[in-house]
């Protein structure tokens, strides 16, 4: 029997509204259960397209999407999380969910994660654009040639595998937290996927 | 200023399975907050149609569907509420719906709506056949005799008029808090929609 808490994935698409609310809780509540936590970005268009989609969702299903936008606004203030509904959406998440990818393993991804979210969906920024991920770069104290790094051939592999593992585990939505193979899906589960890692396993 | 709280309507379809783990939970909730509850039982069959869905988002969708199932199961372990996977889905509300349109000011109106809903996902049984909803009213000591009460050209157009209703609230799915016109769906809101409740309004 392993004691131990088991590492908790979580898989997001900068581009999704229940993303950012989960993206700016996850990390906390894992610090304090004593859950490690890795980052696993990657991209929900193919994910879509595999069901039919070409859109998402919320853009498919105007009723579904008008209530995410209320419900968005009233998560954010319950929170206390910036939010300024974006002008365009979905907004393109490749280039900050490369980066992302390339520094998943550091211990200020969380931070580059939280801003980039923000930028989204709290300051209606383009996200998908150099100088925006850059400054933001520039704002941690990283160098912005990572995305240089980032979108060089011999990187951009990762999120390609990320987004094709997400197809593998059957993934349809996000956010996603992954708990030895369980899948917990949507910014109401968070609390319950932190708990089920420190589940006795056997 | 009113201090009171305001009511609550909590909108569902018997064939809907997070109805069902809502449905269990809300009156208790309400009640420990001083909520009054008003059930509002609904189709979501024409409110599917509307979407373009000719079928169950779950059926529609079938990775949604999978996930569903295992939520389910892992949240009625949860709470500790009966579960057996349904042989069919979604299964005809129609008929216990009407009953619960008849009985919905009733102080045993929960106790019924908990009773089919237990059969359906609990007990897997034909919650739509008028056998098992004359028992269910039976183990209740209520007559079976409301059956056909429901049934009556003077009552039918009570679950119409619901269903015409939820339609005009721009609802897509079940189960649905509404309080003072905010609309707060799926089981993971319904906290949040008694603390709304309770919420002073102008």
């Amino acid at each position: 029997m392993d004691l131990e808490p088991a590492v908790l994935d979580f898989w997001f698409d900068f581009a999704s509204t229940y993303s950012y609310v989960g993206a700016m809780q996850i990390e906390e509540l894992c610090r304090a259960a004593g859950v490690p936590i890795r980052w696993k970005p990657f991209l929900l268009g193919p994910i879509f397209a595999r069901q039919g989609l070409r859109d998402s969702p919320f853009n498919v299903y105007p009723r579904r999407g008008a209530y995410m936008w209320r419900d968005l606004e009233r998560l954010c203030h319950k929170h206390g999380f910036p939010w300024r509904q974006p002008t365009r959406f979905p907004r393109s998440s490749t280039l900050p969910a490369r980066v992302a990818c390339l520094i998943a393993d550091e211990p200020w991804c969380g931070d580059f994660v939280r801003r980039i979210f923000v930028a989204n969906f709290g300051e209606d920024r383009e996200i998908g654009e150099l100088p925006v991920v850059a400054k933001i770069l520039e704002e941690l104290g990283k160098p912005s040639e990572l995305i240089g790094t980032a979108l060089d051939e011999s990187h951009r592999g990762l999120l390609r595998t990320n987004t094709a593992q997400a197809d593998a585990l059957e993934l349809f939505g996000a956010p996603n937290c992954i708990v030895n193979g369980e899948i917990f899906w949507g910014e109401e589960a968070l609390a319950d996927a932190v708990e089920w890692a420190r589940r006795p396993s056997a």
